[in-house]
């Protein structure tokens, strides 16, 4: 059985572009993938609190939380 | 060609096993995967700073620096 692989975010230009890195090197044949804008899906909040998620980005991995946190360089933002 | 995911880690054991599931995840058909313990191979130092590590743990994809921190619950610890 797949697991499920869960990227939540909310929508900054830089973090997607960073959630694209993360989620296209997870194997999609042991994952099924899916990418969670809670800025617009505002129904899936609770859903990602239960999970434990504190802040986004974050990465889900079968329930199991991990909160990315990456630079984003000044350079990325002009 | 194949990319280069990396993870850079300092041995802690709830850490170790985060690693596990994320380097998991990372499709090998994409990726040849690497596991750096920072604690023992502190030659492996520079070379993490280099690529922008600032912290453990820590997943490069590519030369694309991820710091990834999670929740370690109490109960994990015990």
């Amino acid at each position: 059985m797949k697991g499920k692989a869960t990227f939540y975010h909310a929508g900054c230009p830089v973090c997607v572009a960073a959630e694209h890195a993360v989620l296209g090197a997870v194997d999609r044949n042991q994952f099924d993938v899916e990418e969670v804008h809670l800025g617009t899906a505002k129904d899936r909040i609770a859903e990602a609190e239960q999970l434990g998620v504190q802040s986004v980005p974050a990465l889900a991995l079968d329930g199991q939380v991990f909160h990315i946190n990456f630079g984003a360089s000044l350079s990325d933002l002009k």
